[in-house]
Parts: C-alpha cells; structure tokens; sequence
C-alpha cells in the first residue's frame, strides 16, 4: 500500500473514531442534531484545521474534503441511532478517544513534516492534531479541558508525534513506523487509562482547589 | 451597482446588524467599554476572520479596513447611548442577528468561492462566515454557543450559503441571486422564531440535561 | 545592538514574563503539570501565534524557535518549585503581565508592520499580540477574559503599539522608540493597578450584573 494511501485511510478512522466521541459528549449534554454533528465534526478535524492553519495549507483539508465531514456525519448519526449499544460498550469516550489520538498525532506529524521540514515543528502539530480537537470541544461545552487537569493525554500523543517523526528522519521503513507510533500512543493512553496514572499536580495551601468556575 | 460594489455594501450593513447584536449581549453581561466594543467587533468580524484565514487571505480583511473597526464602534455606541431605545424593538438581538446572518451568509459564500473554486467549501464558509462571531461571543462570554443547542440558526446560514453558491455556480444574475439567499436565510430564521421550530434533541435517561456547567 | 537582536531579547523577555503569570493562574487552578506548561505556552505564545496567521508567518515562529517552548517550560518549572517565593512577591500575576503585555505590544506592532504595511494592522496585531495569550489562558480556564470587564490593559497594549507604528512610521530612532512604547504601556497599566482606574460600564436596571455564568 502507497503511503499517501497509508496516511488518508489512518485519516479517515481517526476521524470517525473522534467523531464518535464528540458526538457521544454532545449527545450527553442534549445539544440538538445540528449541535451533534458541529460537536463530532469539530472533535474529529479541529486538530487538523489548526495544524493546516499552521503549516500554510489553505483551505484545511478537513474542509475541503467531502469525507471528513460525512464521516463526522456518519458518526454523530450511529451515536444517535445506537446510543445505547455504544453506551453498552464500557467507557466509550474515553476508549475511542485513546486510539483517535494515535491515529492523529502520528498522521498530522507526518503532513507537518512534510510541509515544514523542522522536527519540532511536526512534533508540536502532531500533538495537537491529536488534542486539538478535544480542547475545541471542551471550550465549546464550557468547561476547562480535561487534558490540562490530570490525564497523561497529551504526552501519549506527544510521545506518538515524536517517534513518528525521528522514524521518518532516521528513514526508517513506512511499513511499520506508523504503527508503532500509533501503538506507543495507544498503549501508553491506555495503562493510563486502566492504571489510573496521572501527571502531577502541586497544590498549595490556599489554592483554588474546587473545579473552576467562573 | 457593480457586484464588488454589492457585496461591500453588504458587508458593512451585516457588519453592523452583527455589531449592535453583539454590543447588546456585551452590555447585558456588564462588561466595559472595551469589553462592548470587543465583542461588537468578534460577533461583526470574528466569522469572516475565520474565513479568511481558511481561504489564505492574510490580513484578513476584518483587521485591514478601517470601515469595519469604525462600524463595529459606531454599533457599539448606538448601543451605549440609546440602550433603551434598542431594546425597545422587540427582541432586537434576535433580529439584528437574522438578517446579519443572511447579510454574512451570501457574502461569505460569495468570497469564498471566488478564491477556492470548491463548492463545498464555499458553503461551509458561507455558514462559518455567518456563525462564527456568534460563537466566538459565546465562548468569551462563557456559555455554551446557543447555536449549539436548540435553535435554527445554523441551518438557516447552511441554506443561504448553498442557495448563493448554487446561482453563482449556474451563472443566475447577480442581480438577484444575493438577495434571494439572504431572503431565504433571514426567512427561515424568522419562521423559526414566530413559531418556535427547533431542530430535535436526543435525550436519554440519564443523560445530563440540566443546563451544563463546569 | 542590532535592531532584529534587540527585537528578539524583547519577544524572549516578554515570553518569560508572560510564562510566568500564566504558570501561577494555572497553578492556582491544581492543573497538572502539563496543563501548567501548556497554560504558560499558550499565555506566552498566543497572541504571537494569532498575529502569525493574521499576517500569513507560517508555521508561526512560537511554534518554530525551542527557545519560545524552553522558556516557557522553565517559568513553569520556576513557579512549581519557587512557588511560595514568587508568590511572596506581590501581586505578582498583575506586574509580571504589565511587563510582558509592553514587550508584547511593542515587538507584535513592528513583526506586523514589518510583514503588512499597513498601520492600522500593525496597530491592531500589536495590541493582540499583547492581550491574545491571556485571552486564550482565560477561555482555557473557562471564565470571561478580565480584560473585557473592568481592567485598563488592552487600552494599554493599545497605546503601546501604537506609539511604536508611528514612532517607526516617522523614522524616529530605534534606540528609543521601543523603549517609549513599552514604557508607555506599562506606565499606563501600572497606574490603572495602584489608583484602580476601570474604563466606565454601563449598566441599566434589569441587566445581568452578577458574574456570567451559564
């Protein structure tokens, strides 16, 4: 398989799996059909529309492609119609979520490099392919993105980003490259998810301990 | 009057709607002066400042006329100086924002298309062109974007934008083409609200359908 | 010293202050220490990133240069471990911004005039390049922006910006024409801070005065 092939089909399954999510989160806070789709539709490409923002690809691809945003569509309508059945499946958000990241962060450190040619660079747009997304969700939804409290998200992603792009310096072989990014993030997310690690924090006597709010 | 001509003047007039409309939420939330004319000026320009950077357009044209700055001002003192004439009109937020949202809807389409040549494309911006600064108040003022959750709005600005792109793609005349897109736009929109029609929501037991917060 | 090395000590300078305050207001929130450093990146290098795409830099420099992301990722190691010390320091928050919103202004209005040529522009970009980052910080956090609600701070950024578009716009000499402009800006600030000089709002009977919620 071509490895322009390769990256557009890891594209679209990222963009479903994220869609899913958005759409899930969405439904939970009882936005309307149109709400749905924006939610899914933003999860799945807003990483993307920031890293093409950012590397000078205009229009962004996830705008300029049917695809994108029939797969979003696609995916805010399963969630719709099968709430329950993808409710059923233990922690969907949080599971979809983990493999989305991989596929993003490896496929959008490969489209910056490519355009940019500066490891760190692709290294910082392939993560936030990957968490871009998520945060524009959040920020929708009105609420401080969970990726800044306490998960090890960003640094799967992070980690995912910067393997993919030392391969690809190192010219090392396409076949398996990817994969392993998207597996180093995936896996890495996941015990995170099962071990309940997390990044530290350092609270002080008198901080404002309590959720946000305004 | 030539068609550059036009779609200026429409510009100005939508960025004024647009403005009033944002002045008026601003000054509802007790923000200060620059709080009214900042967000007079995201709700006028925030959308077509979006647009244009997904279309390469740099400087965006919100931020290199001075019409706009000026306009957004202007709104914001009429605001501040006859509020309660403003509010008077009944409703005014809503209707300001109905036919601005025509007004940026076509317009935005219009610009679009002429430096993408994507069908697709042109009618997401079109749409984005018109919702994006109502957005863009939403998140600064800290709510979940209305548009998100219950109204007709979106689809409203999704319908201009199509209608514009359909008759420019057909070669209808321009001398008509604008004004039936905003028609249908700011027709849909005003149905809408006479009638209340909302687009369906999807709750499950459940789910969180108190108004969502942190 | 050269007017580009001068220039770029500024953006370094402001970049480590700016870090710095946004380290503390997410510290002060128990986010994670990701969330630390992405909130004191996003604080340091959001406006410079908007101002990028807005005169069309990609990919903008904050994401291109280590030294922005080193310098950002030090302040927040400074605040974790020097917490009680930089606190001891009063309001430091209010000063350190004062200072970096001057530096901002100053290096964002000349980046931007340099690029676009257009006074208006670099006037606007500069004042965003100052007030942008703490924009972003307060959308992150999920609270309206302070700067649209009582403070003089975007005023400042304001009057710092353009001092140095005129101030370039006349040949007056670089020797000192930053040095004024950034003054400017902070003396303006730091009188607002001690004698709590507010830009007027204007509130009527039957407007929402309590703090915005959802």
């Amino acid at each position: 398989m071509s490895e322009h092939l390769l990256f557009t089909l890891l594209d679209i399954a990222g963009t479903f799996v994220f869609a899913l999510s958005g759409a899930v989160a969405a439904k939970q806070r009882n936005l309307d059909l149109f709400g749905i789709v924006t939610i899914a539709f933003t999860v799945a490409c807003g990483g993307g529309l920031i890293r093409d923002l950012c590397i000078g690809v205009t229009p962004p691809a996830s705008l300029s492609s049917w695809p994108y945003l029939m797969v979003s569509a696609i995916a805010a309508l399963v969630v719709i119609g099968a709430y329950r059945l993808v409710v059923r499946l233990k922690q969907p958000v949080l599971f979809f979520d983990a493999l989305g990241l991989g596929l993003f962060a490896a496929a959008g450190a490969h489209k910056a490099l490519l355009h940019v040619h500066s490891a760190e660079v692709a290294i910082l747009l392939g993560m936030i392919t990957g968490v871009g997304g998520g945060v524009m969700r959040d920020v929708l939804l009105n609420r401080v993105p969970l990726i800044l409290q306490k998960e090890i998200y960003a640094s799967a992603a992070l980690l995912g980003a910067t393997f993919e792009v030392v391969g690809e310096l190192q010219n090392w072989s396409t076949q398996w490259v990817p994969w392993v990014a998207i597996g180093l993030c995936y896996g890495l997310r996941y015990l995170a998810l099962q071990y309940h690690w997390n990044l530290p924090t350092f609270a002080t006597a008198g901080d404002d301990v309590t959720p946000p709010s305004e």
